[in-house]
Protein backbone atom coordinates (compact mmCIF):
# COMPACT_ATOMS: atom_id res chain seq x y z
CA UNK A 1 0.00 0.00 0.00
CA UNK A 2 1.31 3.58 -0.58
CA UNK A 3 2.23 6.05 2.36
CA UNK A 4 0.36 9.47 1.94
CA UNK A 5 0.94 12.01 4.67
CA UNK A 6 -2.47 13.60 5.64
CA UNK A 7 -3.13 16.72 8.06
CA UNK A 8 -4.82 16.18 11.37
CA UNK A 9 -8.31 17.71 9.55
CA UNK A 10 -7.65 15.39 6.26
CA UNK A 11 -7.18 12.23 8.95
CA UNK A 12 -10.11 13.81 10.91
CA UNK A 13 -12.07 13.53 8.18
CA UNK A 14 -11.11 10.07 6.66
CA UNK A 15 -11.57 8.38 10.18
CA UNK A 16 -14.66 9.71 10.69
CA UNK A 17 -13.22 11.52 13.98
CA UNK A 18 -13.31 15.17 15.60
CA UNK A 19 -9.91 16.85 14.91
CA UNK A 20 -10.31 17.69 18.68
CA UNK A 21 -10.73 13.85 19.62
CA UNK A 22 -7.31 13.39 17.15
CA UNK A 23 -5.58 16.03 19.26
CA UNK A 24 -6.61 14.79 22.77
CA UNK A 25 -5.73 10.99 21.43
CA UNK A 26 -2.02 12.51 20.84
CA UNK A 27 -1.83 14.03 24.38
CA UNK A 28 -2.96 10.94 26.11
CA UNK A 29 -0.20 9.03 23.87
CA UNK A 30 -2.98 7.12 22.58
CA UNK A 31 -2.56 7.68 18.87
CA UNK A 32 0.56 9.93 18.03
CA UNK A 33 1.00 11.56 14.45
CA UNK A 34 3.97 9.96 12.70
CA UNK A 35 5.50 13.27 12.13
CA UNK A 36 5.28 16.57 13.68
CA UNK A 37 6.47 19.59 11.77
CA UNK A 38 9.26 21.20 13.77
CA UNK A 39 8.64 24.33 12.49
CA UNK A 40 5.04 24.72 12.48
CA UNK A 41 4.06 22.00 15.07
CA UNK A 42 1.53 20.57 12.47
CA UNK A 43 1.24 17.25 12.58
CA UNK A 44 1.13 14.46 9.88
CA UNK A 45 -0.33 11.37 9.51
CA UNK A 46 0.24 8.18 7.57
CA UNK A 47 -2.32 6.42 5.47
CA UNK A 48 -1.42 3.02 7.50
CA UNK A 49 -2.05 5.02 10.96
CA UNK A 50 -5.97 4.48 9.82
CA UNK A 51 -5.76 1.14 10.82
CA UNK A 52 -4.69 1.90 14.37
CA UNK A 53 -7.98 4.16 14.68
CA UNK A 54 -10.22 1.16 13.62
CA UNK A 55 -8.62 -0.55 16.99
CA UNK A 56 -9.13 2.40 18.92
CA UNK A 57 -12.96 2.85 17.16
CA UNK A 58 -14.14 -0.87 17.47
CA UNK A 59 -12.68 -1.19 21.01
CA UNK A 60 -14.61 2.11 21.99
CA UNK A 61 -17.64 0.46 20.55
CA UNK A 62 -17.74 -1.85 23.21
CA UNK A 63 -16.98 0.47 25.99
CA UNK A 64 -13.14 -0.13 26.52
CA UNK A 65 -11.43 2.58 28.55
CA UNK A 66 -8.75 4.49 26.74
CA UNK A 67 -6.23 2.91 28.88
CA UNK A 68 -7.18 -1.00 28.04
CA UNK A 69 -7.18 0.28 24.25
CA UNK A 70 -3.13 1.36 24.93
CA UNK A 71 -2.20 -2.39 25.93
CA UNK A 72 -4.57 -3.98 23.29
CA UNK A 73 -2.45 -1.95 20.78
CA UNK A 74 0.93 -3.86 21.74
CA UNK A 75 -1.03 -7.09 21.77
CA UNK A 76 -0.59 -9.96 18.95
CA UNK A 77 -3.50 -11.45 17.59
CA UNK A 78 -3.92 -14.05 19.81
CA UNK A 79 -3.92 -11.65 22.58
CA UNK A 80 -6.23 -9.18 21.15
CA UNK A 81 -8.48 -12.37 20.55
CA UNK A 82 -8.48 -13.20 24.35
CA UNK A 83 -8.48 -9.50 25.25
CA UNK A 84 -11.79 -9.14 23.58
CA UNK A 85 -13.32 -12.26 24.57
CA UNK A 86 -12.68 -10.68 28.14
CA UNK A 87 -14.28 -7.42 27.24
CA UNK A 88 -17.34 -9.87 26.53
CA UNK A 89 -17.78 -10.88 29.71
CA UNK A 90 -18.02 -6.89 30.81
CA UNK A 91 -20.69 -6.18 28.14
CA UNK A 92 -22.42 -9.92 29.98
CA UNK A 93 -22.03 -8.45 33.43
CA UNK A 94 -23.53 -4.93 32.28
CA UNK A 95 -26.50 -6.76 30.68
CA UNK A 96 -27.01 -8.60 33.72
CA UNK A 97 -27.06 -5.35 35.79
CA UNK A 98 -29.40 -3.41 33.32
CA UNK A 99 -31.92 -6.37 33.48
CA UNK A 100 -32.04 -6.41 36.96
CA UNK A 101 -32.55 -2.37 37.14
CA UNK A 102 -35.33 -3.26 34.53
CA UNK A 103 -36.83 -6.00 36.29
CA UNK A 104 -36.53 -3.51 39.60
CA UNK A 105 -38.09 -0.52 37.75
CA UNK A 106 -40.89 -2.86 37.33
CA UNK A 107 -42.01 -3.97 40.42
CA UNK A 108 -41.36 -0.18 42.01
CA UNK A 109 -44.00 0.87 39.11
CA UNK A 110 -46.57 -2.02 40.12
CA UNK A 111 -46.19 -0.57 43.82
CA UNK A 112 -46.24 3.13 42.69
CA UNK A 113 -49.51 2.37 40.88
CA UNK A 114 -50.87 0.33 43.72
CA UNK A 115 -50.47 3.42 46.10
CA UNK A 116 -51.72 5.90 43.72
CA UNK A 117 -54.84 4.15 43.12
CA UNK A 118 -55.82 3.64 46.91
CA UNK A 119 -59.40 5.01 47.65
CA UNK A 120 -60.06 8.51 49.44
CA UNK A 121 -57.70 9.02 52.55
CA UNK A 122 -58.96 8.31 55.71
CA UNK A 123 -61.40 6.07 54.49
CA UNK A 124 -61.27 1.76 55.45
CA UNK A 125 -61.26 -0.59 52.19
CA UNK A 126 -60.74 -3.89 51.65
CA UNK A 127 -57.65 -4.72 49.47
CA UNK A 128 -56.21 -7.84 47.81
CA UNK A 129 -52.53 -7.30 48.73
CA UNK A 130 -49.75 -9.18 46.83
CA UNK A 131 -46.58 -11.14 48.70
CA UNK A 132 -43.87 -8.26 49.28
CA UNK A 133 -39.90 -9.85 50.61
CA UNK A 134 -38.72 -7.65 53.44
CA UNK A 135 -36.20 -7.43 55.22
CA UNK A 136 -36.98 -6.57 59.25
CA UNK A 137 -35.08 -6.38 62.00
CA UNK A 138 -36.51 -5.48 65.75
CA UNK A 139 -37.41 -2.04 67.45
CA UNK A 140 -35.94 -1.11 70.13
CA UNK A 141 -38.86 0.08 71.80
CA UNK A 142 -39.77 2.93 69.30
CA UNK A 143 -43.24 4.36 69.10
CA UNK A 144 -45.56 6.15 66.02
CA UNK A 145 -43.87 9.27 66.88
CA UNK A 146 -40.28 8.20 67.78
CA UNK A 147 -40.20 6.53 64.26
CA UNK A 148 -37.30 8.93 62.41
CA UNK A 149 -35.63 7.96 58.70
CA UNK A 150 -32.64 7.73 60.61
CA UNK A 151 -33.99 4.48 61.99
CA UNK A 152 -34.08 2.80 58.97
CA UNK A 153 -30.79 3.77 58.37
CA UNK A 154 -29.17 0.27 58.85
CA UNK A 155 -32.06 -1.85 56.99
CA UNK A 156 -31.60 0.99 53.78
CA UNK A 157 -28.02 -0.31 54.39
CA UNK A 158 -28.80 -3.76 53.52
CA UNK A 159 -31.49 -3.33 50.77
CA UNK A 160 -29.19 -1.33 48.80
CA UNK A 161 -27.28 -3.53 47.16
CA UNK A 162 -30.44 -5.78 46.96
CA UNK A 163 -33.09 -3.57 45.12
CA UNK A 164 -30.84 -0.44 44.46
CA UNK A 165 -34.43 1.77 44.91
CA UNK A 166 -34.80 3.49 48.08
CA UNK A 167 -37.99 5.43 47.98
CA UNK A 168 -41.04 2.85 48.52
CA UNK A 169 -42.90 1.07 51.29
CA UNK A 170 -40.62 1.49 54.42
CA UNK A 171 -42.46 0.36 57.40
CA UNK A 172 -43.03 -1.13 60.84
CA UNK A 173 -44.99 -3.95 62.49
CA UNK A 174 -47.16 -4.01 65.85
CA UNK A 175 -49.22 -6.35 67.49
CA UNK A 176 -52.92 -5.97 66.51
CA UNK A 177 -54.57 -4.56 69.75
CA UNK A 178 -57.85 -1.88 70.92
CA UNK A 179 -55.45 0.60 71.34
CA UNK A 180 -56.62 3.93 72.72
CA UNK A 181 -53.58 5.98 72.85
CA UNK A 182 -51.19 6.74 70.16
CA UNK A 183 -48.67 6.28 73.33
CA UNK A 184 -49.96 3.02 73.40
CA UNK A 185 -48.76 1.40 69.90
CA UNK A 186 -44.64 -0.20 70.21
CA UNK A 187 -43.40 -1.48 67.22
CA UNK A 188 -42.26 -5.27 67.32
CA UNK A 189 -40.13 -5.17 64.45
CA UNK A 190 -39.19 -2.25 61.34
CA UNK A 191 -38.64 -3.35 57.86
CA UNK A 192 -37.83 -2.11 54.22
CA UNK A 193 -38.81 -4.29 50.91
CA UNK A 194 -37.21 -5.56 48.59
CA UNK A 195 -37.60 -5.78 44.83
CA UNK A 196 -36.23 -8.86 44.05
CA UNK A 197 -35.37 -12.80 45.75
CA UNK A 198 -31.94 -12.20 44.78
CA UNK A 199 -28.78 -11.96 47.07
CA UNK A 200 -31.13 -12.43 50.11
CA UNK A 201 -28.59 -14.43 52.01
CA UNK A 202 -26.34 -11.32 52.27
CA UNK A 203 -28.44 -10.06 54.94
CA UNK A 204 -25.99 -8.58 57.98
CA UNK A 205 -26.63 -10.03 61.13
CA UNK A 206 -29.41 -9.00 63.43
CA UNK A 207 -31.81 -8.58 59.93
CA UNK A 208 -34.39 -11.08 58.61
CA UNK A 209 -35.68 -12.18 55.60
CA UNK A 210 -39.87 -11.78 55.70
CA UNK A 211 -42.91 -12.24 53.93
CA UNK A 212 -45.72 -9.73 54.05
CA UNK A 213 -48.30 -12.51 53.06
CA UNK A 214 -50.55 -12.58 49.62
CA UNK A 215 -54.31 -12.20 50.87
CA UNK A 216 -57.09 -10.10 51.47
CA UNK A 217 -56.04 -6.87 53.73
CA UNK A 218 -58.09 -4.42 55.86
CA UNK A 219 -56.43 -0.95 54.74
CA UNK A 220 -56.62 2.87 55.75
CA UNK A 221 -54.21 5.40 54.12
CA UNK A 222 -53.38 9.48 55.03
CA UNK A 223 -51.51 12.21 55.42
CA UNK A 224 -49.47 11.06 58.59
CA UNK A 225 -50.67 13.56 61.67
CA UNK A 226 -50.14 12.32 65.67
CA UNK A 227 -53.51 13.12 66.03
CA UNK A 228 -55.52 11.40 63.39
CA UNK A 229 -53.03 8.16 63.51
CA UNK A 230 -54.75 6.81 66.33
CA UNK A 231 -58.65 7.92 64.96
CA UNK A 232 -57.41 6.06 61.79
CA UNK A 233 -56.50 2.83 63.22
CA UNK A 234 -59.97 2.87 65.78
CA UNK A 235 -62.05 3.64 61.76
CA UNK A 236 -60.20 -0.09 60.67
CA UNK A 237 -60.75 -1.68 64.08
CA UNK A 238 -64.48 -0.80 63.68
CA UNK A 239 -64.49 -2.06 60.32
CA UNK A 240 -63.54 -5.05 61.39
CA UNK A 241 -65.77 -5.60 63.97
CA UNK A 242 -68.63 -4.46 62.27
CA UNK A 243 -68.06 -6.73 59.54
CA UNK A 244 -66.74 -9.34 62.05
CA UNK A 245 -63.71 -10.09 60.61
CA UNK A 246 -61.00 -12.69 61.94
CA UNK A 247 -57.18 -11.05 62.00
CA UNK A 248 -54.65 -13.26 61.24
CA UNK A 249 -51.62 -10.64 61.23
CA UNK A 250 -49.70 -8.56 62.96
CA UNK A 251 -50.66 -4.36 61.72
CA UNK A 252 -48.07 -3.69 59.09
CA UNK A 253 -47.44 0.07 58.88
CA UNK A 254 -46.02 1.52 55.68
CA UNK A 255 -44.96 5.13 55.21
CA UNK A 256 -43.92 6.82 51.64
CA UNK A 257 -43.10 10.68 51.32
CA UNK A 258 -45.51 12.41 49.32
CA UNK A 259 -43.24 14.73 47.39
CA UNK A 260 -39.16 14.78 47.59
CA UNK A 261 -39.51 18.63 46.87
CA UNK A 262 -37.38 20.61 49.62
CA UNK A 263 -40.50 22.79 50.22
CA UNK A 264 -42.83 20.05 51.26
CA UNK A 265 -40.70 17.93 52.76
CA UNK A 266 -42.40 16.89 55.74
CA UNK A 267 -45.94 15.32 54.48
CA UNK A 268 -45.82 11.66 54.43
CA UNK A 269 -48.44 8.78 53.76
CA UNK A 270 -49.32 6.33 56.35
CA UNK A 271 -50.81 3.53 55.04
CA UNK A 272 -52.06 0.90 58.12
CA UNK A 273 -53.35 -2.74 57.24
CA UNK A 274 -53.99 -5.91 58.36
CA UNK A 275 -55.00 -8.93 57.11
CA UNK A 276 -57.93 -10.87 57.55
CA UNK A 277 -59.61 -14.51 57.15
CA UNK B 1 -42.17 11.69 63.06
CA UNK B 2 -39.29 13.67 65.23
CA UNK B 3 -36.87 16.47 63.53
CA UNK B 4 -33.36 15.92 64.77
CA UNK B 5 -30.04 18.29 62.83
CA UNK B 6 -27.33 16.13 61.54
CA UNK B 7 -23.84 17.81 60.65
CA UNK B 8 -23.19 16.09 57.22
CA UNK B 9 -20.78 13.68 58.64
CA UNK B 10 -23.77 11.91 60.42
CA UNK B 11 -25.98 12.69 57.48
CA UNK B 12 -23.17 10.62 55.32
CA UNK B 13 -23.09 7.73 57.33
CA UNK B 14 -27.24 7.69 58.04
CA UNK B 15 -27.61 7.69 53.87
CA UNK B 16 -24.50 5.52 52.98
CA UNK B 17 -23.13 8.48 50.91
CA UNK B 18 -19.92 10.46 51.21
CA UNK B 19 -19.41 13.77 53.07
CA UNK B 20 -17.81 14.78 49.32
CA UNK B 21 -20.98 13.76 47.60
CA UNK B 22 -23.25 15.73 49.93
CA UNK B 23 -20.83 18.27 49.06
CA UNK B 24 -21.28 18.04 45.38
CA UNK B 25 -24.88 18.05 45.73
CA UNK B 26 -25.12 21.25 48.01
CA UNK B 27 -23.12 23.54 45.18
CA UNK B 28 -24.75 21.79 42.29
CA UNK B 29 -27.87 22.43 43.87
CA UNK B 30 -29.37 19.25 43.90
CA UNK B 31 -29.60 18.53 47.70
CA UNK B 32 -29.07 21.24 50.48
CA UNK B 33 -28.33 21.36 54.47
CA UNK B 34 -32.11 22.69 55.65
CA UNK B 35 -29.37 24.53 57.73
CA UNK B 36 -25.86 26.34 57.32
CA UNK B 37 -24.48 27.64 60.33
CA UNK B 38 -23.49 31.63 59.63
CA UNK B 39 -20.50 31.55 61.95
CA UNK B 40 -18.99 28.19 61.25
CA UNK B 41 -20.33 27.71 57.80
CA UNK B 42 -21.48 24.14 59.20
CA UNK B 43 -24.71 22.19 57.38
CA UNK B 44 -27.27 20.95 58.82
CA UNK B 45 -29.59 18.50 58.03
CA UNK B 46 -32.90 17.49 58.23
CA UNK B 47 -33.81 14.31 59.51
CA UNK B 48 -36.64 14.21 56.69
CA UNK B 49 -34.43 15.52 54.03
CA UNK B 50 -33.27 11.35 54.11
CA UNK B 51 -36.42 10.57 52.32
CA UNK B 52 -35.19 12.99 49.52
CA UNK B 53 -32.00 11.38 49.53
CA UNK B 54 -33.59 7.88 48.43
CA UNK B 55 -34.88 9.27 45.39
CA UNK B 56 -31.30 10.81 44.73
CA UNK B 57 -30.19 7.34 44.89
CA UNK B 58 -32.88 5.43 43.19
CA UNK B 59 -32.95 7.34 40.13
CA UNK B 60 -28.81 7.67 40.18
CA UNK B 61 -29.38 3.72 40.63
CA UNK B 62 -31.55 3.80 37.11
CA UNK B 63 -29.22 5.55 35.57
CA UNK B 64 -30.78 8.75 35.36
CA UNK B 65 -28.53 12.11 35.21
CA UNK B 66 -28.60 14.41 37.66
CA UNK B 67 -30.07 17.11 35.70
CA UNK B 68 -32.79 14.92 35.15
CA UNK B 69 -33.55 14.26 39.05
CA UNK B 70 -34.15 18.02 39.93
CA UNK B 71 -36.88 18.35 37.39
CA UNK B 72 -38.18 15.14 39.34
CA UNK B 73 -37.50 16.36 43.06
CA UNK B 74 -40.42 18.60 42.08
CA UNK B 75 -42.59 15.50 40.65
CA UNK B 76 -46.21 15.16 42.18
CA UNK B 77 -46.07 11.32 42.50
CA UNK B 78 -48.16 10.65 39.25
CA UNK B 79 -45.21 12.75 37.30
CA UNK B 80 -42.96 10.71 39.17
CA UNK B 81 -44.39 7.83 37.90
CA UNK B 82 -44.39 8.22 34.36
CA UNK B 83 -40.81 9.88 34.78
CA UNK B 84 -39.93 6.65 35.81
CA UNK B 85 -41.77 4.82 32.84
CA UNK B 86 -39.39 7.11 31.04
CA UNK B 87 -36.07 6.25 32.30
CA UNK B 88 -37.45 2.74 31.97
CA UNK B 89 -37.61 3.29 27.79
CA UNK B 90 -33.87 4.56 28.21
CA UNK B 91 -32.84 1.06 29.69
CA UNK B 92 -34.14 -0.70 27.29
CA UNK B 93 -32.55 1.34 24.46
CA UNK B 94 -29.04 0.44 26.62
CA UNK B 95 -29.99 -3.00 26.76
CA UNK B 96 -31.33 -3.25 23.13
CA UNK B 97 -27.62 -1.39 21.92
CA UNK B 98 -25.45 -3.95 24.43
CA UNK B 99 -26.97 -6.73 22.61
CA UNK B 100 -26.38 -5.92 19.33
CA UNK B 101 -22.89 -4.84 20.41
CA UNK B 102 -22.34 -8.63 22.20
CA UNK B 103 -23.94 -9.96 18.93
CA UNK B 104 -21.44 -8.24 16.60
CA UNK B 105 -18.54 -9.22 19.23
CA UNK B 106 -19.64 -12.69 18.85
CA UNK B 107 -19.23 -12.70 15.05
CA UNK B 108 -16.08 -10.64 14.86
CA UNK B 109 -14.64 -13.36 17.10
CA UNK B 110 -15.27 -15.80 15.22
CA UNK B 111 -13.86 -14.52 12.50
CA UNK B 112 -10.65 -13.47 14.25
CA UNK B 113 -10.40 -17.21 15.16
CA UNK B 114 -11.29 -18.13 11.58
CA UNK B 115 -8.33 -16.10 10.57
CA UNK B 116 -5.88 -17.33 13.58
CA UNK B 117 -6.52 -21.27 12.43
CA UNK B 118 -5.46 -20.45 8.60
CA UNK B 119 -2.86 -22.95 7.34
CA UNK B 120 0.36 -21.73 7.00
CA UNK B 121 1.34 -18.39 5.53
CA UNK B 122 2.61 -18.57 1.55
CA UNK B 123 0.13 -22.05 1.12
CA UNK B 124 -2.83 -23.05 -0.97
CA UNK B 125 -5.52 -24.28 1.15
CA UNK B 126 -9.14 -25.06 0.73
CA UNK B 127 -11.75 -23.63 3.18
CA UNK B 128 -15.68 -23.84 3.80
CA UNK B 129 -16.67 -20.68 4.13
CA UNK B 130 -20.03 -19.19 5.78
CA UNK B 131 -21.73 -16.58 4.12
CA UNK B 132 -20.38 -12.95 4.86
CA UNK B 133 -22.82 -9.84 4.25
CA UNK B 134 -20.83 -6.91 2.60
CA UNK B 135 -21.14 -3.63 1.56
CA UNK B 136 -19.74 -2.71 -1.78
CA UNK B 137 -18.88 -0.07 -4.13
CA UNK B 138 -17.15 0.79 -7.58
CA UNK B 139 -13.21 1.10 -7.43
CA UNK B 140 -12.24 3.70 -9.83
CA UNK B 141 -9.38 2.42 -11.25
CA UNK B 142 -7.37 0.90 -8.34
CA UNK B 143 -4.50 -1.61 -8.69
CA UNK B 144 -3.08 -3.52 -5.71
CA UNK B 145 -0.02 -1.09 -5.03
CA UNK B 146 -2.85 2.22 -4.92
CA UNK B 147 -4.66 0.63 -2.91
CA UNK B 148 -4.29 3.00 0.84
CA UNK B 149 -6.64 2.65 3.93
CA UNK B 150 -7.79 5.82 2.96
CA UNK B 151 -9.82 4.36 0.21
CA UNK B 152 -11.96 2.79 2.44
CA UNK B 153 -13.19 6.49 4.94
CA UNK B 154 -16.28 6.14 2.92
CA UNK B 155 -16.89 2.30 3.30
CA UNK B 156 -16.14 2.71 6.62
CA UNK B 157 -18.64 5.85 7.31
CA UNK B 158 -20.87 3.70 6.01
CA UNK B 159 -20.34 0.23 7.91
CA UNK B 160 -19.86 1.94 11.65
CA UNK B 161 -23.20 2.29 12.41
CA UNK B 162 -24.50 -0.55 11.48
CA UNK B 163 -21.25 -2.49 12.89
CA UNK B 164 -19.30 -0.30 15.51
CA UNK B 165 -16.59 -3.06 14.69
CA UNK B 166 -13.86 -1.53 12.08
CA UNK B 167 -11.01 -4.05 11.93
CA UNK B 168 -11.48 -6.70 10.11
CA UNK B 169 -12.04 -7.90 6.48
CA UNK B 170 -11.86 -5.14 4.23
CA UNK B 171 -11.14 -6.08 0.83
CA UNK B 172 -11.18 -5.45 -2.66
CA UNK B 173 -12.91 -7.61 -5.78
CA UNK B 174 -11.16 -8.19 -9.57
CA UNK B 175 -12.05 -11.01 -11.54
CA UNK B 176 -10.36 -14.41 -11.77
CA UNK B 177 -7.99 -14.05 -14.92
CA UNK B 178 -4.44 -15.39 -15.58
CA UNK B 179 -2.50 -12.42 -14.34
CA UNK B 180 1.42 -12.40 -15.27
CA UNK B 181 2.22 -8.62 -13.34
CA UNK B 182 0.43 -7.56 -10.32
CA UNK B 183 0.04 -3.97 -12.61
CA UNK B 184 -2.69 -6.04 -14.73
CA UNK B 185 -4.73 -6.42 -11.91
CA UNK B 186 -7.76 -3.52 -11.39
CA UNK B 187 -10.37 -3.83 -8.77
CA UNK B 188 -13.47 -3.76 -9.94
CA UNK B 189 -15.27 -3.35 -6.38
CA UNK B 190 -14.16 -2.91 -3.04
CA UNK B 191 -15.96 -3.87 0.64
CA UNK B 192 -16.00 -3.78 4.10
CA UNK B 193 -18.13 -6.45 5.84
CA UNK B 194 -21.14 -5.58 8.19
CA UNK B 195 -21.60 -8.00 11.28
CA UNK B 196 -25.29 -8.06 11.33
CA UNK B 197 -28.16 -7.22 9.21
CA UNK B 198 -30.22 -4.68 10.57
CA UNK B 199 -29.98 -0.89 8.86
CA UNK B 200 -29.19 -2.57 6.16
CA UNK B 201 -31.70 0.14 4.34
CA UNK B 202 -29.49 2.74 5.29
CA UNK B 203 -26.78 2.70 2.79
CA UNK B 204 -25.66 5.50 1.30
CA UNK B 205 -25.83 5.97 -2.47
CA UNK B 206 -23.02 4.37 -4.86
CA UNK B 207 -23.26 1.39 -2.59
CA UNK B 208 -24.61 -1.84 -2.27
CA UNK B 209 -25.23 -4.37 0.00
CA UNK B 210 -24.21 -7.60 -1.27
CA UNK B 211 -23.20 -11.48 -0.36
CA UNK B 212 -20.02 -13.25 -0.44
CA UNK B 213 -21.46 -16.73 -0.72
CA UNK B 214 -21.12 -19.49 1.28
CA UNK B 215 -18.80 -22.60 -0.16
CA UNK B 216 -16.02 -24.16 -0.89
CA UNK B 217 -12.84 -21.70 -1.46
CA UNK B 218 -9.58 -22.02 -2.20
CA UNK B 219 -7.37 -19.62 -0.55
CA UNK B 220 -3.76 -18.17 0.25
CA UNK B 221 -2.77 -16.30 3.19
CA UNK B 222 0.38 -14.20 3.40
CA UNK B 223 1.79 -11.14 4.83
CA UNK B 224 1.58 -8.38 2.25
CA UNK B 225 4.79 -7.39 -0.37
CA UNK B 226 4.62 -6.67 -3.61
CA UNK B 227 6.18 -8.81 -5.25
CA UNK B 228 5.18 -11.94 -3.31
CA UNK B 229 1.56 -10.81 -4.59
CA UNK B 230 1.45 -12.37 -7.87
CA UNK B 231 3.88 -15.23 -7.05
CA UNK B 232 1.16 -15.89 -4.41
CA UNK B 233 -1.75 -15.35 -6.83
CA UNK B 234 -0.31 -17.49 -10.01
CA UNK B 235 0.19 -20.65 -6.96
CA UNK B 236 -3.41 -20.38 -6.19
CA UNK B 237 -4.20 -20.85 -10.42
CA UNK B 238 -1.70 -23.64 -10.34
CA UNK B 239 -3.92 -25.09 -7.56
CA UNK B 240 -6.85 -24.82 -9.37
CA UNK B 241 -5.75 -26.33 -12.74
CA UNK B 242 -3.96 -29.19 -11.09
CA UNK B 243 -7.06 -29.82 -9.12
CA UNK B 244 -9.29 -29.14 -12.24
CA UNK B 245 -11.12 -26.78 -10.36
CA UNK B 246 -14.19 -24.72 -11.54
CA UNK B 247 -13.90 -20.53 -10.37
CA UNK B 248 -17.37 -20.07 -9.69
CA UNK B 249 -16.75 -16.24 -8.63
CA UNK B 250 -14.36 -13.55 -8.62
CA UNK B 251 -11.13 -13.19 -6.64
CA UNK B 252 -11.54 -11.65 -2.79
CA UNK B 253 -8.94 -10.34 -1.48
CA UNK B 254 -8.99 -9.53 2.37
CA UNK B 255 -6.39 -7.64 4.10
CA UNK B 256 -6.05 -7.20 7.78
CA UNK B 257 -3.38 -5.17 10.35
CA UNK B 258 -0.60 -7.92 11.70
CA UNK B 259 -0.63 -5.55 14.31
CA UNK B 260 -2.23 -1.89 15.67
CA UNK B 261 1.48 -0.90 17.36
CA UNK B 262 2.71 2.40 16.09
CA UNK B 263 5.91 0.26 15.76
CA UNK B 264 5.22 -2.08 13.39
CA UNK B 265 2.14 -0.57 11.42
CA UNK B 266 3.66 -1.12 7.82
CA UNK B 267 2.99 -4.89 8.33
CA UNK B 268 -0.62 -6.61 6.29
CA UNK B 269 -1.84 -9.49 6.06
CA UNK B 270 -3.51 -10.80 2.57
CA UNK B 271 -5.58 -13.25 2.04
CA UNK B 272 -6.45 -13.90 -1.55
CA UNK B 273 -9.56 -16.38 -2.38
CA UNK B 274 -12.19 -17.82 -4.90
CA UNK B 275 -14.75 -20.01 -4.42
CA UNK B 276 -14.79 -22.87 -6.41
CA UNK B 277 -18.08 -25.93 -7.51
Amino acid sequence: MKETLYTIGEMAKLANVSIKALRYYDKIDLFKPAHVDSETNYRYYKDSQLSQLDLIKSLKYIGTPLEEVKKAQEMNPWDLLNFITEQEKLIQMKLDNLMKVQQNIETVKKRMERHLHTPSLGEVFLWEEEETTIIEMAASNIKPNDLTNASYSMLKKAVEPISGFLNTGYGAIFSYEPYIHIEDIVYSKIFAPVLNNQMLSMVPAGMKVETIHAGTYVCIVDAYHPEKYIHNYQKLMEFIETNQLTVISDVYEIFGAMHYSANNQEEFIIEVKVRVA
